[in-house]
Formats: C-alpha cells, sequence, structure tokens
C-alpha cells in the first residue's frame, strides 16, 4: 500500500511575528496521523499571494494532501481566499445558504446591519466544494487538483475543528485508501529519558521494522509511543500488542498510566469508579492544579474544590494552618503544607487533598529558599506524605512542572493509599 | 537599508504528529521581530537528512538567518547534529567544557554513572561555535556560511530561550545590519473585528506605506498592532507615535490598554499602585482566573487568593452562599454569584472579588441552561454587578473565553468604582 502524505500550510503575519501560537498544526497531525496520513511537514508562511503559491506548488509536488488554515477572516491583510481562487481558475460567487448564515450568526452578535466585508465572508470560488463552519462566518472550502483534496480552513482553532469534525476528516477517508496505522503510548516517571533509552535499548533495538518508539519527555516524565503500520490490521494489533506489553514489563517501576491520557485523565480514572473525592490548597501554582483538575468534563464528580492560599492571612483564616507555624518555618515549609494538607481536608471535605507552596520566581527567592524550591504535601484522613521538589526554569514553566508534579504525587498517593 | 530574513526551522517528528505544540517559533520570532529581522517562514521537518538538508538548502536561498530547533536530544531519532556536521563538512570533537558541564548536571539528576549516549551531548563539530546551555545538556551551535548564520538549538523550550539570550540574539545583533522597527500595541473590547474595521478604515486607508496595521482578535477582544520600519528611528518614533495617538481616539470607546500586555498585566497596573486587593470565586472556571492573575511576578502584593467552590457544598460551607438560594435559583444563576461575591468579600478579606458560575460542557447543559451558559460577576463591599455570557466553544475554549472575560468584567469595575 502507498503511504499518504499532507502538507500543513498555516497562513498569517500573526505566526511569523508570533504573537500567536500555532495549536492548529498539532490538532490536524493529530487526526491525520490518526487516520494513516503521515504530515511530511508544517509551513507557517505570510499573508502574501507569492508565498501561498509558492508554497502550494511545493506542498502538491511533495504530498497527497494539503491543508491550509488562517487568512479568511473579513479583514484588508485576509487575503487566501482570492489568491486559492485565482490559483485554481475560480470565479467568486455568494453562497446563498453561507450569507444566511452568516446573517443569522452577526445578527445574533452584533447590534449593527451588516457590512460589505460580512457580505465577502460568504463568496466563495465556484471550484470549491464549501465546508459547513457552523460556528463562524467563514466556510471552509475544498479544492481538487489530481485526485488531491486541498482544504482552506479558518485560522481560529474551534472553528477549523468544528469543519473537520463535522465533514472534513470524513472526506479524507472517502478519498484516499489508507493503511492500517496503530499507536500504543505508555507515561513513566522517576527517570531521566537517557537512563530509559539505556533500560529499554536491547528491546528497542529488536524492535520490527514497521514499529517505531518515539520518547516525549515532558514535566520530569517520559511518555513513549510506539507507531506501527502494517496493511494487515489483525496481524499489527497482535504485533504491536506483544511489544507493547513487553515495554509495559521493562519500565514497569515507573509506570503511570498504558494509555494516552493525561494525568487529569489518569486522576478521573482512578476516583471516579471508586467513589473518591479530591481537593486542592494551593499556594505557588496560584490554581493551576485546580483548573488542571477540571479541564476533564465531568469532573464535578469527584473534584469537590480548592483554596488558594496566596497570602499567608488566608492559609490561616480560610485554611487554618497556624500563625505559629507559618511565622516559625515559613510559608514554602514542610511544617506549613503538612498543616495545609490538614485543613483542606477539613474544610473542603474531600478523601485526599494535595498541596503546594513554592516560589516560582523571578522574584522571591532567598539563599535559604531559592527560586524553584517547593514543598508539596499529599494526605488522606490516615496520612500524610511530603515532597521537596526543585523548578529549575522560568515562571510560567516551573508553574506547569510544579502542577503535573502536584497531580503526580497525588495520583501515586492514592494508589497506595486507597481510602 | 537592505531587509533581512529569517527562517524558522523546527525538527522533530513530534512536531508531525502532533504531540508537542510548537511554542519554540513563536519565542524566536517576536525575538527577532523585535530586532528587526522578518520572520519568511516557519518549517517542522522530520528527524531526517534528507528533510534538514533540503531545508537548509532551500533557507539559505530566501533567507539571511536561519533558526534549527530540535533533534539534539541523546536518543536515537535525534540526529540533526551528525546531519549538521556533514553538510557543513566538520568533523565532530569532545568539547571538554560541555562535557564536564554534562557531568555536572547530571551528577545532580541522576544517580547513575555518566552513559555513553551522555557523552555524545558533549560532541560538536569542530566548523561550529558552542553556544552555551547552562540549563541542559545539548549545547547550542553557530555556523556560518557565505556570511550568513544559521543556529542549531535543543527543542526544549527554556534551554532554547536560555541560550539565545545568554549569547545567541547579541550574535545576531553583531553580525546584522539591523533596520529600525517599532511596534505599537493595544487592546479594545466589546466591539468585533468586522466592525473595527469599517470604524477606523478610513484611518487605515490613510496610512503611511512604511507602517502596518494588523488585526489579532481573541477571547472577545481584538488586539490592534501597528509596526513600522524605517531608517531613522527618530522620525518613526515621531510618525508612529502619531498614528498611535489618532487610533487611540478613534477607538477610545472601547480600548482596554494601550500597552501590549495581557489582561493580568492591566489588572496588576490598576491594583498595585492603589494598594488595592482581589480575590475570586470560581466555579466553571475551576481556578484558572486564579491561575491566570497569578501568572505575574510580584502578584502577591494584590492578589490574596480564592475559593474554587465547584461542589454545592463549598458553596455553601466555605463561601458561605444560602442553600434556599441554590435551591431555588441553581448554582448558575444571578442570585447565586452575588452570594458568591459577597462570601468571597468576608472570607478571602479582599478590596475586589470576582465569580464565575456556568456550564462549560460538553456535558451538564439543560434546556433552560445550555452549555455555554456563564453568570459573572464583580463587586466591592459598595456595589455589586453582574453579568450574564455566553461561551460558544469546546470546554476548553469556553474556559479560557470566560476567565478573559472575568478578568475583562473585573478591570472594567475597578476602573469605575475605585475603592
Amino acid at each position: 500500500m502507498k503511504e499518504q502524505f499532507a502538507t500543513i500550510i498555516t497562513i498569517g503575519d500573526e505566526l511569523l511575528i508570533g504573537q500567536v501560537i500555532d495549536t492548529n498544526s498539532a490538532w490536524l497531525a493529530q487526526q491525520l496521523n490518526q487516520l494513516g496520513i503521515w504530515v511530511k511537514q508544517r509551513w507557517s508562511i505570510a499573508d502574501n499571494a507569492d508565498a501561498i503559491k509558492t508554497a502550494l506548488d511545493a506542498a502538491l509536488i511533495s504530498s497527497d494532501l494539503v491543508i491550509i488554515t488562517g487568512g479568511l477572516g473579513p479583514t484588508n491583510d485576509d487575503i487566501t481566499k482570492k489568491v486559492l481562487n485565482d490559483y485554481f481558475g475560480g470565479k467568486l460567487i455568494i453562497d446563498e445558504k453561507v450569507l444566511s448564515h452568516v446573517e443569522e450568526l452577526l445578527s445574533r452578535r452584533q447590534k449593527q446591519p451588516l457590512l460589505e466585508r460580512n457580505r465577502q465572508q460568504a463568496m466563495v470560488p465556484d471550484v470549491a466544494e464549501v465546508l459547513w463552519n457552523r460556528v463562524g462566518t467563514a466556510p471552509g472550502m475544498l479544492f481538487q487538483k489530481n485526485g488531491k483534496l486541498i482544504f482552506s480552513l479558518p485560522g481560529v482553532p474551534h472553528e477549523m475543528i468544528t469543519i473537520m469534525e463535522e465533514g472534513g476528516l470524513d472526506k479524507i477517508k472517502e478519498v484516499y485508501a489508507l493503511p492500517n496505522i496503530q499507536h500504543r503510548t505508555l507515561t513513566t516517571a522517576d527517570i531521566g529519558e537517557s537512563a530509559l533509552a539505556e533500560h529499554i535499548q536491547e528491546w528497542e533495538e529488536r524492535l520490527p521494522e514497521n514499529l517505531k518508539l518515539a520518547y516525549l519527555p515532558n514535566n520530569g516524565m517520559v511518555r513513549l509511543r510506539i507507531t506501527g503500520i502494517n496493511h494487515d490490521s489483525t496481524f499489527l494489533t497482535k504485533q504491536i500488542d506483544e511489544e507493547f506489553e513487553k515495554l509495559k514489563s521493562l519500565v514497569k517501576d515507573w509506570l503511570i498510566t498504558d494509555k494516552d491520557q493525561t494525568l487529569a485523565a489518569v486522576l478521573r480514572h482512578i476516583l471516579y469508579p471508586r467513589l473518591l473525592t479530591v481537593g486542592t490548597v494551593e499556594s505557588c501554582t496560584g490554581g493551576s492544579v485546580a483548573k488542571n483538575i477540571t479541564s476533564i468534563s465531568g469532573s464535578g464528580d469527584y473534584f469537590l474544590g480548592s483554596i488558594v492560599s496566596y497570602a499567608n492571612e488566608v492559609k490561616e483564616n480560610l485554611v487554618g494552618v497556624p500563625k505559629e507555624i507559618i511565622e516559625k518555618h515559613g510559608a514554602v515549609s514542610e511544617e506549613t503544607v503538612i498543616e495545609m494538607v490538614k485543613g483542606g481536608l477539613n474544610k473542603i471535605g474531600a478523601n485526599y487533598v494535595v498541596v503546594t507552596s513554592g516560589i516560582m520566581g523571578p522574584t522571591g527567592g532567598t539563599e535559604i529558599k531559592p527560586v524553584g524550591t517547593v514543598w508539596m504535601a499529599v494526605g488522606n484522613k490516615n496520612k500524610i506524605e511530603t515532597k521537596l521538589i526543585k523548578a529549575r526554569w522560568d515562571r510560567f514553566k516551573n508553574i506547569e512542572y510544579t502542577t503535573q508534579q502536584a497531580l503526580l504525587l497525588l495520583i501515586k498517593f492514592i494508589k497506595a493509599n486507597e481510602c
């Protein structure tokens, strides 16, 4: 079976000046990957006719499928639709169904009458198939050339995703003969990438040619992903499962989950079936652990709430940490986080509480407690465990790292100490 | 003056399978932009010798500067260093200074002795200048060809940033004759992109040729950014300031800030000099507003804390919302958010409290209160204001949108109601 390759092209000066982080490419790459299409390259280019045409020429030589996002807005710097219309030799015509959709959406959002530039949103090249954008005014467009599909999608992530989920991905499945591709992912903690690689080297070197291993280190954890491709899906499932079992057994001492899921999802998986609940008391993470836990729909079933005790008065009055403990040992101390767990269990009423107190930087460090010093603790009514970690990065990354480490501490504690 | 163009190349299968979002390109683009170097394109390609060489060939034709990130890790799929060494005709040699740095870093992180693959990290092409990586084991490398600089940097964001901030950016300033480039950015709210474009159309059309306007809509706000370029920096400052003043006056009814800053930074700017404090009581945002406020270093000067009252029991017991109010009107109601403000002011002791309660989806909606329904409120000891908003996206985006709208409500309230 011929492998299918895709190129993702994102258009927009905002990407080239770095004002927007491109999340579209990652989402599209994941979706295509699931379908067995390999993303050969991702290009970000300017809102500029020459750049768009040159990129399209090159993409159509090297790829079977091209997905373009961005440049479809209502303002003057958005020229993609016109350029694509020229490129594919079409004529811009009003699509009446899109027009009434635009009218309806805008009548809900703004009081003003429809502007000419809003009407322009309903213009589409007569050589393109319209892809319905339920949640926005810029329709997706699908062009075909020499049996290859070329998608043009809005750059606003949720509009792009809606269009692909509600029709775009199905088009791809219809048109291309896709191979069988499968992934297995697991997450390890408490072992570095190099040591892990050394530990599984022998197994990795003996992997069949159609299986490939990727290392994905982040936040003190390493994810390992096996990707396999084969024409025979039954054979592939058996083969990849066998190797995955071997891998799991090799890394069992550091295994956190053998599914491709976040720690927040692992937490749900552990707590929900057991009807157990959790809460957080956060100082340095400022609500980030709670935000992470509640990123899961339905987290209300097991997450009760949090106290973000940034100020010491909040630690004392709301959480109930004795004033003397903070005065004697400081807010960033083992003694304080232990009291924060006790107070959290009492005030929030959850089965488990996890707690953070540290210095995220760049300011606030001292010689004894430099930036990056974090005390964490976790407990239930029977037991409290503490941990000291060092975050070694900038504020943003330190908060993310501490958040993930707190979730990890919580998950390991719950597994070891069921209520 | 000749304009200078750059190409950013990010290497790694993890980008092409979408498991990692590329934040490096945005950071690099921002830095280059500040220096007056235009990023012409950003390419993400595979860990593959042919792809790397082809991209380098093409980048060196179209650009004056090439920055490559990724592919320098210690594992088998990281081949960039070897490929670049071949490309530039060098020989890999051990850099003793890097080796002792690697040894020192790893002795702190792992108990095992130095592995052969760790030693490899200290190998560098003899045709490259080593760029010191204070925070990681993979050194940056700087190649030169026909007066053009080619950087090879690790893909781990904080390592890449450290290398550039501690030497890399200075190299660029030394080698290139850079133009004067300036930006002015403001943020508007409560007006859509199209209506805004219509409102400032006349002014925009008369902008001098060397000034360019970009629209950056997000979370119900639109940022406008003027970028100017000129050989005479005094002239440019005067010219861009004049146009920026005109723009500010045109959009004054919707202006939130005339600086390029986040709402969390605007909040600090308002609260800190006035010695005022803030807290949050969050249901549907699950700590996201607090996390956002505490993203600012020094936020402890004005942010006291939060209660994340996800469960109704926490709303009642910790915040003090009367049980009858929730029973009669529901947790997502104007009556409940008013009580949450009162309870928050009382329990947290801040001058201002902002509150959210809504349904972020995809589950939890009802016919009367569909997914996306959010009641927000803000208040001080004298006054409480409420607002009903509709979030129309997926859970992730709904939380982000609600968070930004809550900050916006808070900022507008503080401006209008100083304690």
